[in-house]
Parts: structure tokens; sequence; C-alpha cells
């Protein structure tokens, strides 16, 4: 890092006024070409950097792009925030971070303070459907101001997404817990307002009719994306008559829960219940009962939308791009519900 | 969310210029108080919002902190940045997140990034004790813009600080592997030349010391925090003439790859090693075989860090604060040391 160059220290090297080189460095129309150019010369070869900020304001252009997540310490979002700062940073992007907490109105205030920022494009996995973000996001994408969906998403014109087909990695869980042998699968759900649980209840659904099986409702319990609502949504499903022999959680932490519950009731994991995760946390591996998850893809979603924001951005024709990108899930088998 | 405020709706209503409007914004001498005070009462009104960043330009206050860390997705940061978050939203302020993954390019980068958004004040871990960054912290600090140091932290007159005391944590947990009858105490270190790991070891080499136990280079092994790591140094260890029957880690996740590969090499634990980690990372409660770790207080510290800079940023005495905070750390036993 060296000493910031200033406009005085280019003034001095060439023997003019700092008004001069200002004028210069902005293309001010009294200042002769002659000028410009040595100006612009003397600048890159003393390795001088304009103000980003005021350049900001002059251009529209700040260089760093934001990206809104829900929280930042899952492996999900983690690794996503990595897969876009690995693309973007090689293009000389600044990536900044905002986590909403599931809470609507930070998600608000995080979306200002991007735009106050100056940010070139935000990349968001949004927290709910409801209305209230949607004129903030309307007014970004009125700016022209690139705009990406990832996991999370909401149905906008001209909005790109990126997400991974949750409808079929709900559908491959369910059907291999069937193939294990389990009959009374139940499911724990998260928040079916968000396309992500819908589409994953839809897939575990269809999977169940595709093999003469009822959806049960008792069998759906919604539950957040934590151990303490595994254990309790446990603790409901082993008070039916007939308790389920199998068990998709939409959320990792929620299977632990669910596992830990399952255990102390004295049940044996896989013989007597199955359990499938999702979202492939690292500590699914990590366990000596090692847990079944769907993958979903993190750093690759995190890298494509990076590319969708470049090509949105570096896209000069005037036409709107919208693109949808879906990924394809991975289930990873484990001990949690690998019947030999 | 209001449709966004302009000045052009403010002038409409009072049926005056849009530059009259803007002059009166700014405290223009042009305009008459009379004039001002109109526009100044209809603007509030009409909940008219400048626009944050020229705001920020002039008066030097954007109300965003900027937090840099070296990874956002491990819990004990994750859980700095909430804290830090919980005390600093609460007073108007935004949070804004750039990891650095222990890249000091990439954390010269983070605080150009910050600087160049008008951040009020900087809350950072940092990479490493190079010099490379230390011109760029300089000029912050010389510019009067908060930077609080929170775990890893520098030597730097006038920088705050908000670390626990790592060298009782590593004395704690040394001790405690003596107190359950280890005598060959290896101890996974991480960069020396960062302090937190310096004064882990320290802490160990007393603890030995006090006991009369001398430091045996063979048992030191620099690892990264990484699982893969601790597998590779208990490698090293089992082939040492006399294996280790303890290992201190000052990281969870090489403490964990330590125990995996302990597992597999027959060792049974805690009966022929006993195995303490660093962190407190949730997956070490959440393990069959729970991992005992120093706990560092990770909420607590962010909440401190956060303070300090609101102690800082409302100081208007010009006299310089600088404070240097240091929390307790908690050590948890779990079943990885805890023989009966």
């Amino acid at each position: 890092m060296n000493e910031k160059v200033t406009i005085y220290d280019i003034a001095k090297k060439l023997n003019i006024t700092a008004a001069t080189v200002s004028r210069a460095l902005n293309n001010n129309a009294k200042i002769s070409e002659t000028t410009r150019k040595l100006v612009m010369e003397t600048a890159n070869q003393m390795n001088y950097k304009q103000n980003q900020l005021a350049q900001a304001l002059r251009s529209g252009r700040s260089n760093n792009v934001g990206v809104i997540v829900p929280r930042v310490d899952s492996n999900f979002f983690g690794s996503t925030i990595r897969g876009i700062e690995e693309v973007l940073q090689a293009m000389k992007y600044n990536v900044i971070i905002c986590q909403t907490h599931e809470d609507e109105e930070r998600e608000i205030e995080n979306l200002n303070t991007l735009l106050n920022a100056q940010v070139d494009g935000i990349i968001i996995s949004i927290t709910n459907k409801s209305k209230e973000n949607e004129k903030i996001l309307k007014r970004i994408t009125d700016n022209n101001i690139p705009l990406i969906f990832f996991d999370r998403r909401k149905n906008i014109d001209g909005v790109s997404s990126v997400t991974i087909d949750d409808y079929k990695a709900g559908y491959m869980a369910t059907q291999h817990l069937i193939d294990q042998g389990c009959r009374f699968i139940a499911h724990l759900s998260g928040d079916q307002s968000l396309e992500i649980y819908e589409n994953r209840f839809k897939g575990y659904s269809q999977a169940l009719l595709d093999n003469d099986m009822k959806v049960n409702q008792d069998y759906v319990i919604f539950t957040k994306s934590k151990v303490e609502e595994g254990a309790l949504a446990v603790k409901k499903l082993l008070l039916l008559d007939q308790a389920p022999d199998a068990i998709f959680s939409s959320s990792d932490f929620a299977a632990l829960g669910a596992i830990q519950e399952l255990k102390a009731s004295g049940k044996s994991i896989p013989d007597d219940v199955c359990v499938v995760g999702f979202g492939n946390e690292p500590f699914t591996k990590f366990m000596e009962l090692s847990i079944s998850s769907v993958d979903q893809a993190a750093l690759e979603m995190g890298k494509v939308a990076a590319e969708v924001f470049l090509e949105q951005i570096n896209n000069k024709s005037g036409v709107k791009i919208e693109k949808k990108m879906v990924l394809s899930p991975v289930l990873q088998i484990r001990k949690s519900s690998g019947r030999k």
C-alpha cells in the first residue's frame, strides 16, 4: 500500500495548479486535449486513485456489490457468499454483506443502506413473501440496478433468480425413504409462504402419491430451522397413534433436533426411524451417526448468481435480461437413513 | 415504506422552485429564515429523506458501521457480528460486513471499500500481524474514524480492543487435562504471529511448567483451523516414541479432525487420549462424543466492541479514548476430556 497520491502531488510534478489537474481528470471541456492526456498519464504513472465515492456519485459506479442473506453463519449462506466473492473479486468488485435475521424491516433497512452505499448491484436471498419490501425492490429495478434473487425468490418482472430444484429435492428425499421400506413418512416443513419450503413439501407429497400413499396432515409439522424445533416436532409425532417411521426435514438443524429427541425416546436410527435433512451442513457429515441430507450446490449457486449480475451490469443493449436458473440438488445418503 | 418523496414534491406543494427547496435544505445563506423553516417543516411532514450518501459527504456521517472478519460462517464470528448488530441497530446504525478469508490484500481492499462507503467506524478482527495493513489503519485513525479490534488485535496507539484472556484460556484447558491424569499433552497451535494463538500457547506452556512438566517442541504442531489439519497433526503425533495422551487444540475444527484420526487409529477417547478444543462451535456440543471446548463469549465480545465504538463516536471531548477490554473465557468440559 503506497501513501495515497493526491491531485496536489500530480500538480506539483507537472508544475500546474491542482484545479487544472482536477478539471483534466474530470474531462472538463476547458482543458486542452494535450494537458488532459499529460495529466492522465502522470496520474497513472503515480498510481493515483480518485476518491471512489466522489467518483461513484459522478459515474454511478462504485464497484461494490451488496449481498443480503437471512444469516451469515450457516454453511449454506456462507458458501453462497464465498461463491459470489470468488467470481466478483476476480472482476475487481468488492462484496459487502448484510444480514436480515428473517426480519423484514431489517431487510428494507439493509436495502436502503446498500443503495446509499451506491452499490452497483444487489444479490439477495429474501426473508419472506409479504409485500412490505416490494416498493423498495421496485425502486431498485426502476433505477436499473441489477437485482438477483438466490435460493429464496419472489416473482418480480425483470428480476433474475438462481435456485435449486426444491421440488425435485423433496421428491428424491421422500422416494429414498420409501425405498428404505418406510411407510409413515413425516415432513418437517419451513414457512410455506416461501417458495423453497412450498416446493419441498410439494415434492414430498407427489412422491407419496406416486407410491400410492396418502398425505397425512398430522405428519406435516411446521418448524423453524432450529435444533429445538426439530425436537418439539418429534415429541408431537410420537404422540400419534401411528408414529412415523421416517422424517424428511426441510432443515438440517431441525433434523438434528429430531434425531436427538428420537434417541432420547429410545428409538433406533435408522432401524426404527430414518431421517433425512436439508442443506448438507458440515455437522451432518461430522456426526458419528452421520445425517443424510440434500446438498444445495451452495458454492455453485453463489457463482452463478454473480455471473448473472456481471451479465446484467455489462449489458449495454437496453434489453432487460431476466434469467431463471435452476440448479440440481444432490441427495447425500448417510447413516441416518441408510438401511442396509 | 412510502414512495420516496423528492425535493420536487416539496417544491410543488409550496409552489416554489426545486432549487429553492434544495438550498433551504442545505442551509444556503441566500434563503430567508422564513422560507428555510417552511421548507424544513414541510419536508418533515412529507417524511422527506435526503439522499443519505450526499448527506454523508456533507455531514461526514453515514450511520453505517463496517465489520471485517476472517470469515462469516464460523459460530464465533457469526455470534460476535450478532452482538455488534444488537447494540448498534438499537442506536439506528446499519452494519455492513466484509470477510477477508485470511488474505491481507483482501483485508486492505475491504478497508478501502468501507472507507469509500463512508462508514462511521470500523470494527475488525485482523487477519495477521504483518505490516502491510498498517498504513491504511493509520489513515483511518488519523481521520478520527473509530477503529476497534476484537479477538485478533494489533498494538496501535489510540486503537481500542476487546479480546478474551487467551493466556488464561490456554492455562485452564491444560490444567484441566493434567487434572484428568494426562502427562503427555500436545498442543495444536495456530499462527503464533497472531497474539491470540501466541497467548494460548503461553498459557499451555506455563500450566505445564507449574506442574513440573516440560514443554516438548515435538508436541506443538502448527495447524490451520481446519478438520483435515487436525487429522494430519495426529498422524505426526502418533509416530512419536511417546505418543501424547492429551491434545489441547486452539481450534475446534482441528480438534474434530484430531478426534476422527485418533478413532481411526483405534484410540479410545477420553480413556487413551483426552481432547479439548477452542471456540465452542455448536457441533462440539452436538456430537455424540461431545467435545470439550473454550467458550470465547462471542456475543458479549461483539456487544462490548459496539459499545466501545458508540463511546468513541459520541466522544466530543477531543481526548482520544483507548480501551483494552479483556473478557473471561469459560472452559466447557464434555465427553472428549471428561474422565470419570
